[in-house]
C-alpha cells in the first residue's frame, strides 16, 4: 500500500520537500519555525519499529534538517522530538526556538493558539525552506 | 577535560548505567518511567554537534533504551526528545507514556509537580533498570 500521510498531519502542515525517506512538512503555525519529518512508511509509531536502514535514513534527515534550520533561522536552540501522543503516525518535530519566543523556555506543544500562515506567506515560506532543505 | 554532568541534571536524576557513549539516568519523578540519556562529551548542545561516530552511538542508545523501556513498562507510547531549553547540556528524554498518566495526551514537561522517589524505591528502581538496560 502506498504511503499515506495521517489526515491530522496533512491538515496541520504544508508539504515542503522530501529528505532521505521522510516527507518534510511545515507546521502551519507562524509563531515558530517548525518542521515535521514523516518517514514514508505506513503503520509505524516508534523510531525503533523502522527497519535498520530506515532508522538510519530518518536520523540523517533529522540531523540534516535540524542543522540547516538552526543556521538559517539563527535559532538559540533546536528542539527535536518524536512524541506522537495525539497523532499515532511516527513524526519528528524539528523546531527552531528563541529565548524570546511565545513558549520559551517551555516546549511549544499546547501553548496558546497556532497562528496559521496567510496563504501568500505560506507559499513564500515553503519555497524558502524547499530551497534550503531539498538535497 | 573529563566529562562533567550538568549540575541540574545531577540534581534531578539518579544514575542507572552507561549505554554506548551515554550516561543513562532516571528522572526523579515517580509519575513517569523517564530516562535521560547524556552523551559523555562536554560543551555539546545539539545532536548534530556530536562527531559522526558519537551521533551514531547516541542514536543506538536512544533506540535501544526506548525499545527496552517500552517493553518493560508496557507503555502505550514512547516520547523521545532532545529539547534543552532549560539545561544546555545535550540530553535526550526517553519517556514511557500511558493514556492514563498525569500529563496525557500532552507532553510531560512543566506539568504539575515532580513526585520524587522515596530513597528505597529509587534504589529498587535503579537496580531494576540497570538490570534491564546494562548492555
Amino acid at each position: 500500500m502506498p504511503f499515506q500521510l495521517h489526515s491530522q498531519l496533512a491538515a496541520d502542515t504544508h508539504y515542503i520537500t522530501a529528505v532521505e525517506n521522510c516527507q518534510v512538512l511545515l507546521m502551519n503555525d507562524a509563531r515558530f519555525p517548525w518542521l515535521v519529518l514523516v518517514p514514508m512508511e505506513n503503520d509505524i509509531r516508534e523510531l525503533y519499529e523502522l527497519s535498520k536502514s530506515a532508522q538510519e535514513q530518518t536520523y540523517r534527515a533529522m540531523l540534516y534538517t535540524a542543522e540547516l534550520l538552526a543556521e538559517h533561522t539563527h535559532a538559540d536552540k533546536m528542539n527535536v522530538a518524536a512524541l506522537g501522543n495525539q497523532v499515532p503516525q511516527l513524526h519528528i518535530h524539528i523546531i527552531a526556538r528563541y529565548t524570546k519566543d511565545a513558549a520559551w523556555p517551555g516546549p511549544v506543544w499546547g501553548v496558546g493558539q497556532a497562528e496559521p500562515y496567510r496563504a501568500a506567506d505560506a507559499k513564500t515560506k515553503v519555497q524558502e525552506l524547499a530551497d534550503l532543505l531539498t538535497p
